[in-house]
């Protein structure tokens, strides 16, 4: 660790879009700081080749010596990965993760020795394309990184954290971890559930021809349809009892507006108020 | 009527992002002819500021005299119009339209009499942003645009109007009606619906402050819930029938992936095929 809290040896597991994007941003803020990407072989293998880590392996062993351990794949692999922490780092060490559920997380880190501090976290960013080939080091400029401290969160390392997504050109933002749960719950995974829902019921409905006939609304409005399913595979593993709720408001609104529809109503309610609420997004 | 097909005088009624993008391409495409808006009058006005018709009036009668009427408002203000046109126009003319739902269009079509001859039409085309202006002469260019004759259609009349749209940048499809209703049910009219179904739902759980964490994802699926939402109206009353069942399919699906999650299964094959279908989208 340096006196200065940058960090000097920098672990990344899980070189996605995410690790990938944080390896390329964090050489570009500490050209001195030597990053090691841990990821299947040909990941790494493709991180090297595109200079985003300088040395990388397909074990976890290779995390060793870091004084900041970054897990940025799906967060069931995260939850092994820190797992197995303990084991490989001696030395006092920060760890952070880039999962988009926090609580599971928070309550695994607690089994953490002391020398290892945890700060949760979730680049709000991302894209419909994954992997190391469609990151890139200006994917947090101008983003929120949420931080979720809780009272046994050692403030020095929220400290250095903070700095450090600071350094990657996003804005950290601290959040209780059951509010980003409740909060992400509508604001990401409920889209992403309702986007694959419509887009399988649609594909299966019309088939390639009809989807010729397909316009830029059907394309937006399923564009993260085409992220990897094994994120959110793992986020609705970990968040379903947010998840649930959720959707059930979906479900349900969408029961009023059939029952509107099968009288001749249209549902201008519904259609007015989404529309109030889609002027305030950003 | 030209010798050559042409139309001369061509009236537009409802002057929004369609009507407005017509009188755009057809001004380009044919600079003698005369161009008639029929909307509000502040619309009318804001129209003829902008160069897209040479006359405009707010009421229907302005559309004597035309070769050419194409109804480009709500589906039943198009449908209010097409009743009233016997009375107007004592010339053989054409008159299609430009409606988002077929079947009761050409319905009500079935009533004209022998000289005026109706041609259905709907250019897949559009924006979340509608009305004169956000129209522009290239909105057709490389964009189908649907035409739906039936045994009754005139062929004279159904080759001039695709000669039309093509003169617009835009590709004739020709297709039933009925299929044209039950196709763009999927296809524009469920994501419709769910999209304006998600951003009410998610903006009253989670407010202003929680929305201000929204990511692209939330903002590409509730695009098109910024529509107008006179348009929609018209459309889920004109065709309820092919709506629900498309509801329905959707709220099935819904109700599986709920299913799965609350019994700890991720709902990875409803993931995986909406991956599949989505990369066949253009």
């Amino acid at each position: 660790m340096s006196a200065d809290g940058d960090f000097r040896r920098i672990a990344i597991v899980g070189i996605g879009l995410i690790g990938g994007s944080v390896a390329f941003a964090a050489r570009r803020a500490w050209p001195d700081a030597t990053l090691i990407g841990i990821d299947r072989d040909d990941v790494v293998g493709a991180a090297r080749q595109l200079g985003a880590v300088h040395q990388g392996a397909s074990d976890l062993d290779a995390a060793a010596g870091a004084d900041l351990v970054l897990l940025a794949a799906p967060v069931r692999q995260n939850l092994a990965a820190l797992g197995r922490l303990p084991s490989l780092l001696s030395a006092p060490a920060v760890v952070t993760d880039t999962g988009s559920t926090k609580r599971e997380m928070l309550e695994a880190a607690r089994a953490l020795p002391a020398h290892l501090a945890f700060v949760g976290g979730h680049p709000l960013a991302g894209a419909e394309r994954g992997g190391i080939e469609a990151s890139r080091p200006d994917l947090f400029e101008r983003r929120s990184w949420i931080l979720t401290p809780t009272p046994t969160t050692a403030r020095a390392a929220l400290g250095r954290v903070s700095a450090f997504v600071r350094a990657l050109g996003a804005t950290p933002v601290e959040m209780d971890p059951a509010v980003h749960d409740h909060v992400l719950a509508f604001t990401s995974h409920l889209p992403q559930l309702t986007a694959s829902a419509l887009m399988h019921v649609v594909g299966e409905a019309v088939g390639e021809a009809g989807l010729e006939l397909a316009g830029r609304g059907l394309a937006d409005t399923t564009r993260v349809a085409a992220s990897p399913p094994s994120i959110w595979s793992d986020i609705c593993v970990t968040n379903a009892d947010e998840i649930l709720p959720a959707l059930d408001a979906l479900t349900r609104t969408l029961a009023d507006m059939r029952a509107e529809l099968a009288s001749g109503v249209p549902p201008d309610r519904v259609f007015e108020s989404a529309g109030r609420w889609r002027r305030r997004l950003r």
